[in-house]
C-alpha cells in the first residue's frame, strides 16, 4: 500500500511546514469555524463533501494563467493541527458553543482529507477545477481560506511574470526588484519565488534567495553615489590585477588619467564637459570592492554627461588590470534614448581605444517597467541587455487580484450546484475528472471536465465538447493526446499513491516547457485567442437537470 | 538619562519582534550588502547618514495618505542582528568580500541608529518625511528595503481603508473580508490590521483577531447552504427558549409552520412560492448552532422568492422562542434594489405578525464593493446597514501601490540631494526639521520643512512657505498652532527620550481624530483641494544652491 502509515505517518511528517510560520489554521475565516460547529451541532460534520477550488476569469486581459501555491497548501495540510492556545482564543470568540465542539477541533487534522490538483506550474483556465479536495465536510470548509489566498497570488504573479517574459523576449535577463514595493513582507517573498516560478532569472531579495535558491542579484543605489564627496574620502586605493600578477598602487588616479583621455577623444567631443566628481569617486570606490563585478547606476546626476563617461572612466581602468566590467543601470529618463546613447558611446570606446567587446557592455534598464513600456521600448528600438522590474511586477498593478473561488460540487455522493443570477458565476456540480485533449500540431486544443464515471476520452476517438451553459457551442474533438490534469497530491486513507513535490528548478521548468507549448494565438498579448474549456455531453445534460431542479418557479401575474 | 542601557538595553528588550517572523536583516536587497562592503571597503562604513522615508504622490486619487507601519519598522530595529547562518548564508553569496567584513556584520546592531518619525496613524503628505533615520550609512543603508516595505502596504491600505470609512459614512458597520482574496498570508494579516487602523469595525480573518484583538465577524457561506438536502439531515430538532424556561422540542416544524404563515399572508402574496427547502434546512440549522446571533446568507438560489422568506420564517420562529435574529447578507445582484425589497419585505412582517422592531432587520451587502459602487449605491438609495469589503480593500485595487522611497539626505554633516530630469524626482537635502501650522478655525493650514538648525515657527509670527520648487509658489503663514511632526521613536545614543508605542485602539483613535480634524475639501472623492507642503525660505534657497552646484553644466554648440 502506498501509505500505510496514512499521510500523517512518515511520509506526511516529511513534508515541512509552510514558508511563511503565519500560516496556521486559525489564518481562515471566522466563518468558517462557526459553520463547523453548525455542521457539529446538527451531527453533519462528517458528511464527505467535494470542493473545487477554481477561477472565473484570466487576469491581465489574457486567456490563459499559470497556476502557483499548491506546495504551500500541502504543506499547510500535512501540518494541519490546531494548538491549544489556538483552541482557547475560538473559544473565548465563540462564548456559546458546547465543550464537544472544541473536543472535536483539538481532534482533528487532514489524514481524511484527499487533495488532486493540477501540477504546479502548469498553464491552466477558467472554470477547471485546479484543486479538488474531498473529505469531511466541516474540516475541508476550514481550508477553503487559507487555500484560496496561497493560490490567489501565487497564480496571479507567476502568470504576471510569465506574461513579463513572453513580452520583453527569450533573450533577455529579467531581475525582480520589488520587494520594497510588495504587498507586505511575505507578498514580496512570494513575489520572488513565484516570478522567478513565472520565468525571472533572478531577485533582488536576498531573503528569498536563501529560502528558494534564486539568484541574487543587486549592485548599488543612488545614496551610494550621492553619499561620496569626493576621491579623498578613498583610503584604500590598491588593487591587485585580475590574475594577481602586479598591483596598481593607485587606482584613483588611474581612473581620472582614463577620464581625461575620454573627454579628449574625438569621437566623444561634446557629450559631456565636467562629469560629477563625487559620483566618480562612488564609482571608483565599488569597482576597488568588487573589480570582478562592475556595475553601476549612472543616472543619480546626469545619464550621459557625467553616469556613463564616469562608468567608462572606471571600466577601462579596470580593463588596464585585466577585469571586464560588467555593465550599467538606467533607473529614469528616456530609456530608449539613453540606452543607445550609452550603447554609441561604448562602441566608439571599443573603436577609440581597441577594447574588444566594450561595445557590448551590458545596459540594465529598471524604471516603473511593466509589459506596455516594456513593448513600447521594443516598438521604439533600444539597446538594453536586462530589465529590472518591480512594483507593476510583484504588485500585478495592472490587476491585483485573482478571483480563485472554493464551491462545494458534491456532498455524500449528491451532486450540488451554486446558482447566480450571473451565469458566470453558476458553479459546475459533480465530483469530475478533467482532461486536455491535444490535436495533430501538439497543441492543447480543449479541456473537458467530464462525470466521475464516465469513461475517459480516448487517443483518436471522437467526443463532443459542449460549453458548460451556453447551449449553441459544442465541437467534435479527434484527440491526439489526452492528459487527465487532476494528480493526488494528499491521498487521505485512499490507496493512491501521493504525487512528489517537485523542487522550484522542475516547477520553473515545466512553467517554461507549458507556455511555449501553447499555441501562439491563445499567448499574444492584443485580442488573444480564448481557450476552449469544455464539459462531456452527459455532465451538460446533469448540470441544467439539477440547475432546474434547484431554482425557485417564478409566478406571473 | 532616558536610556542608560541604551536602546538595546532594557528599554530596547521590551519591543517585541516583527509580528511576521520572516522580517529579519536579511528581508532586504542584496545590493544593499553589497554597498555595505564597499562601505566598508572604502572605510565609508560608520560615515553618519541621515535619510528620509517619504512618497511623492498620494494614492487613490486623493490628497491625503495615512501613515502605518511604523510599530513594525522599530521592532525590526529593536531586535536587529544578523545570525550566524545569516552571515554563512551571505558568504555564499558574496564570495570575492573579505572576512572581515563578515566579522563587521556579526557584530552589527541598531545601537546607534535614531529614528524619529510621525506618530502611527497621523494623516501626512507628499514629501515630507515620515521618517528619518541617522546612523552609520551601512547599517541605515540596509534598513531600507525592510522600512519600505513595512511603511508602503500598511500606509496604502490603512488609507484605502480610510477612503471606504469615509464614503460609507459614520453610521454604517465595515467589515473587512480581504484574507482570501490578499497578496499572500501576510497581505492579509496586515490588511485586516491597517483597515482596523483606518477605520473599519472588525475583521473575518481569525488570525488576525487574535494578533491583534480586532473585533471578529462571520456566519456562513453559500457552501454551507448548498450542503444541505432536506430538513430529515437534520438530527437534534430541540431548541430552549432564550430565557430557558421552555424548550421547543420541533424547532423544524415551528419554522415550517412560520413558513406556511408567511406564504399566505397577504401582502406578501405573490413575492414567491416553493422556496428552496434545502436552503431552509441549512438556515434552520444555523439557528439551532447560533440561536442568539442568526444571521444568514440568503443569495445562494434566489433572493427575494427563497432566501428572505426562508430567512423570516426562521427569524420568526426564533422569535416565538424570545431570540432577536440580527439579519441577512446580500452577496450578488443589484444591492440597492434587493437591499431595498428585503426591507420592505421586513416591515410587512413586522406589520402582520406584530414583531416589534422586525423591519430594522440589519442588511448586510458584501459583494466586490469599493468606493465607487458604494458611492453608487448611496446614490441611488438602499437599505444597507453594513458592507462587508474584501478584494478591492485589502489589494488596493484601485492603486496596488505606494511610492515611498528612502533618499540619503545628509552625509557627515554634508547635506546631499538626488537629481532628477523628472523635477518631482529631485529629492530635499538636509536633516529637517518638520511642522504642521494650523489656521483660525483648527484645520492644519499647511507642512513646512526648515534646516535642522532653524528657529521654529512660533504661534502669531509670520513666516514664509515656499513651494520646494515652484519659484513662484509661496505664502505668508501666521499660525495659530505649531505642531512638530517628527518625534523620536529610537533615541540610540543620543539623550532624547523614546516616544511609547501605542495599542492599536490608541493608533485607530489618532486616525479617526486626524481624519476629522482636516478641512472638508481636502478629503472629498472628486477634485480634494491639494493640502500644501512647503519648506522655508532658507531651506528653498539651499535646496537651489546645492542642486546648481551638483549638476553638471551642459555644453551648447
Amino acid at each position: 500500500m502506498a501509505n500505510a502509515n496514512g499521510p500523517m505517518g512518515e511520509e506526511g511528517r516529511s513534508i515541512p511546514q509552510t514558508t511563511n510560520p503565519m500560516v496556521t489554521p486559525l489564518l481562515t475565516d471566522l466563518y468558517q469555524f462557526t459553520m463547523a460547529y453548525a455542521y457539529w451541532k446538527a451531527g453533519k460534520h462528517l458528511d464527505r463533501a467535494v470542493f473545487d477550488l477554481f477561477y472565473r476569469k484570466n487576469p491581465f486581459g489574457g486567456e490563459y494563467t499559470v497556476f502557483g501555491g499548491l506546495e504551500e497548501c500541502i504543506r499547510l495540510i500535512a501540518n494541519f493541527k490546531l494548538k491549544e492556545e489556538e483552541i482557547s482564543f475560538l473559544r473565548s470568540v465563540m462564548p456559546t458553543c458546547e465543550d464537544g465542539f472544541f473536543d472535536y477541533l483539538r481532534a482533528i487534522d487532514c489524514s481524511d482529507v484527499e487533495v488532486y490538483a493540477i501540477p504546479e506550474g502548469s498553464v491552466v483556465f477558467p472554470k477547471i477545477p485546479l484543486m479538488r479536495i474531498e473529505g469531511p465536510v466541516a474540516v475541508v470548509q476550514l481550508l477553503e481560506t487559507p487555500f484560496v489566498n496561497l493560490v490567489n497570488y501565487a497564480s496571479l504573479v507567476t502568470t504576471n511574470a510569465a506574461r513579463h517574459r513572453f513580452v520583453a523576449g527569450k533573450s533577455k535577463n529579467l531581475l525582480e526588484f520589488g520587494l520594497r514595493r510588495a504587498q507586505g513582507p511575505d507578498g514580496g517573498i512570494s513575489a520572488s519565488r513565484y516570478c522567478y516560478m513565472g520565468g525571472f532569472d533572478s531577485t533582488s531579495n536576498v531573503a528569498a534567495g536563501r529560502l528558494f535558491g534564486i539568484p541574487l542579484r543587486g549592485t548599488h543605489s543612488h545614496a551610494f553615489v550621492s553619499s561620496y564627496m569626493g576621491h579623498d574620502e578613498i583610503i584604500g586605493k590598491a588593487l591587485q590585477s585580475h590574475d594577481g600578477s602586479s598591483t596598481c598602487e593607485d587606482f584613483v588616479s588611474l581612473v581620472q588619467a582614463w577620464l581625461g583621455k575620454i573627454q579628449w577623444t574625438d569621437s566623444l567631443r561634446g557629450v559631456f564637459g565636467e562629469t560629477n566628481q563625487s559620483e566618480l569617486a562612488a564609482f571608483t570606490s565599488y569597482a576597488l570592492a568588487f573589480p570582478n563585478n562592475f556595475l553601476t547606476l549612472v543616472d543619480t546626476y546626469d545619464v550621459m554627461r557625467s553616469g556613463v563617461p564616469n562608468f567608462c572612466a572606471v571600466a577601462l581602468a579596470l580593463n588596464d588590470l585585466g577585469y571586464k566590467a560588467v555593465g550599467i543601470r538606467l533607473d529614469s529618463g528616456d530609456l530608449a534614448y539613453l540606452s543607445i546613447e550609452a550603447r554609441k558611446f561604448f562602441q566608439a570606446i571599443e573603436k577609440e581605444f581597441s577594447v574588444p567587446s566594450f561595445g557590448k557592455m551590458n545596459i540594465t534598464a529598471s524604471n516603473d517597467l511593466n509589459e506596455e513600456t516594456i513593448d513600447a521600448l521594443n516598438k521604439q528600438g533600444h539597446e538594453v541587455d536586462a530589465f529590472g522590474i518591480g512594483t507593476n511586477l510583484v504588485t500585478c498593478y495592472a490587476q491585483p487580484a485573482l478571483g480563485c473561488v472554493f464551491k462545494l460540487v458534491e456532498i455524500n455522493n449528491q451532486p450540488r450546484i451554486k446558482l447566480s443570477e450571473d451565469v458566470t458565476k453558476v458553479s459546475i456540480p459533480c465530483k469530475k475528472r478533467c482532461y486536455r485533449l491535444y490535436g495533430r500540431e501538439g497543441y492543447p486544443l480543449v479541456d473537458i471536465m467530464t462525470g466521475g464515471n464516465e469513461p475517459p476520452p480516448k487517443v483518436g476517438e471522437r467526443i463532443l465538447c459542449r460549453h458548460p451553459f451556453n447551449e449553441s457551442k459544442r465541437a467534435y474533438v479527434v484527440p491526439q493526446r489526452v492528459e487527465e490534469l487532476l494528480k493526488c497530491y494528499w491521498p487521505g486513507y485512499s490507496d493512491k499513491s501521493r504525487e512528489e513535490l517537485p523542487s522550484l528548478e522542475k516547477i520553473r521548468d515545466r512553467c517554461m516547457k507549458h507556455l511555449s507549448q501553447m499555441r501562439p494565438d491563445h499567448m499574444r498579448r492584443l485580442n488573444p485567442t480564448p481557450y476552449k474549456v469544455s464539459v462531456s455531453a452527459k455532465l451538460y445534460d446533469f448540470i441544467h437537470f439539477l440547475w432546474l431542479s434547484e431554482a425557485p418557479v417564478g409566478e406571473l401575474q
